[in-house]
C-alpha cells in the first residue's frame, strides 16, 4: 500500500489542500490523504493483466509486476478502505460535513463515477465501433474527472460553503486533465511521463487527439483551463495557486 | 454487483438488524445492506483466479466466470464503496454515529482485519511449515471474524450504546463461524454449501478440523456458542434470536 502511493503528481491532495484553503482551513490533510489513496488503489487495480496490464507506473514497477496479482488486488482493496476511514478523522470537523465527504468520496468513486468510467473504457475495447467525442467525454466524466471534481469541491465540504463555484472549475479542469493526458500519449517522453506511452494509439482506441487532431485537442485543453480559471473569480487573489494549477494541469510532462 | 448479492446466508446483515433490535432501533437496514455488500465484494475479490480461484459461489458461477476477470475487479470495487455510502444513510442516526460506522467498518474490513486475514491466507498457501492454532486463530478473526463482530455491534453503534457484550458474543461466534466452516470443508454437501468443498484438506492447508481432529472441532465449536449465548444475558430474552443464530452458525449445512 505504501509502494503504491510513491511519487505521482499528487494533483487530488493539492486540489483538497487548497480548496480548502479558500476558506480558511488548514487540517484538510487526511482528506487530502484519502483521495490520494482512493487514486492510488484505482491506480492499482487498473494496471492489473486482467484490465490495463501495465508493466510501469510513476516510473517503479507496478504492484502486481513487484508482488503479484493477488496483493496487488488486496493493496487496492485496502486502501479504498483505508481513503474511507481517513475521512473519519476529527481534524476534518463537525461529523456532519465528514459524512457530506464520506458520501461525495463514494459517488465520485462508485457505480455512478469513478468505476463507470473504467467499466466504459474496457467496454469500449471490445466494442465494434470507435467511441464519439460524446461518449468519450462521458468515460471522461466518470474515470478521472469524478475524483477530480470531489477533490476541489471537498474543501467547500469542509468548510461547509457552497461548493458551485469549485465544482465548475473542476469539471473544465478535468476535461483539460484528460485531453493532456491524450496528448502526451503520443506526443510525451515515457522517461519523464514514468510509464509506458503511446498504447491508446496502438490499440486504435479513440481518444481526444484521435478525435480532434492534435491542434484542436490543444486549443480544447487550453480554453477548458481559462473556462476552469474565470470558474473561481468569486475567490478573487486567493485562488491563484489553483489558476496556476490549471495552467500546469496542460503543460505537465508526466 | 447485483447478481453478486443474490443469495446467502445474509447473517452479516441479520446481525446488524437483531443487534440493533435489541435496543429498539427499527431503521438499521442500510447498515445491514452495507455489511453485505462489504461481504460481497469480499467474496467477489477472493474468488478470482489469482486468489482462490473458485468457479461457484452461492450455487452460481462467480463474478469471473458468468463475466470475466475486469468486470469481477471492477462489481467488487464498486460493492466496497457502495458499503460505504450506505453508512451515511441519514436514517441510521446522528452523523456522529455514522462516522462511528463507517470507521468501525474500515477498521473491520481493511488492512489491519479482514484484507489482513486474507493475506495472511494466501501467504500460508506457500509458507514452508503450515500454520498453528494460534496462527489459524489470528488469521480468521481477520478474514471471518473482523466483519462478523463489526456487525454484531453495528446495533449498539446505532443506538449509541455500549457495544461491549455484543463484541464478546460475536468474538466467540465468529469463531465458531469458522471452524464449523471447516467442519462443512470436510463433511458437507456441495449441493448444499452451493459452493465446492474439500479445498482445504486437497491443498495440504492447515485447519481447525486438520489441527484438532473433527471431534475436539466440534466440542470446541459447540463451547463457543455457549460462550456466545452467555455474552447476551445483560439482554435478557430480547437476545433469544441472537442465541438461536449461534446455535444455527454451527448446524448450517451451508
Amino acid at each position: 500500500m505504501r509502494y503504491a502511493l510513491n511519487g505521482g503528481k499528487r494533483l487530488r491532495g493539492f486540489l483538497v489542500l487548497e480548496s480548502a484553503r479558500l476558506f480558511g482551513h488548514g487540517n484538510a490533510l487526511p482528506a487530502a490523504c484519502a483521495v490520494e489513496a482512493l487514486h492510488a488503489y484505482s491506480l492499482v487495480h487498473d494496471d492489473l493483466p486482467a484490465m490495463d496490464d501495465d508493466d510501469m507506473r510513476r516510473g517503479q514497477p507496478t504492484v502486481h509486476k513487484a508482488w503479484d496479482e493477488a496483493t496487488a488486488i488486496l493493496a487496492g482493496d485496502a486502501l479504498q478502505t483505508l481513503a474511507f476511514e481517513l475521512l473519519t478523522d476529527p481534524a476534518l470537523g463537525p461529523a456532519e460535513r465528514r459524512i457530506a465527504l464520506v458520501r461525495g468520496l463514494a459517488q465520485a468513486s462508485g457505480a455512478e463515477g469513478m468505476v463507470l468510467g473504467q467499466a466504459l473504457d474496457i467496454a469500449a475495447e471490445t466494442a465494434s465501433t470507435p467511441l464519439t467525442l460524446d461518449q468519450i467525454t462521458r468515460l471522461q466524466a466518470g474515470k478521472t474527472g469524478a475524483l477530480i471534481r470531489f477533490s476541489a469541491e471537498a474543501g467547500a465540504l469542509i468548510a461547509g460553503e457552497d461548493p458551485a463555484p469549485l465544482r465548475q472549475y473542476a469539471t473544465a479542469l478535468g476535461l483539460a486533465f484528460q485531453i493532456a493526458d491524450d496528448i502526451l500519449d503520443v506526443t510525451g517522453d515515457p522517461e519523464k511521463a514514468g510509464k509506458k506511452l503511446g498504447k491508446d494509439a496502438a490499440a486504435g482506441k479513440a481518444t481526444f487527439v484521435s478525435l480532434l487532431g492534435l491542434d484542436e485537442a490543444r486549443a480544447r485543453a487550453k480554453s477548458l483551463v481559462a473556462e476552469a480559471s474565470d470558474a473561481l473569480a468569486p475567490y478573487g487573489p486567493k485562488a491563484a495557486t489553483l489558476i496556476e494549477a490549471a495552467h500546469f494541469v496542460v503543460t505537465r510532462e508526466s
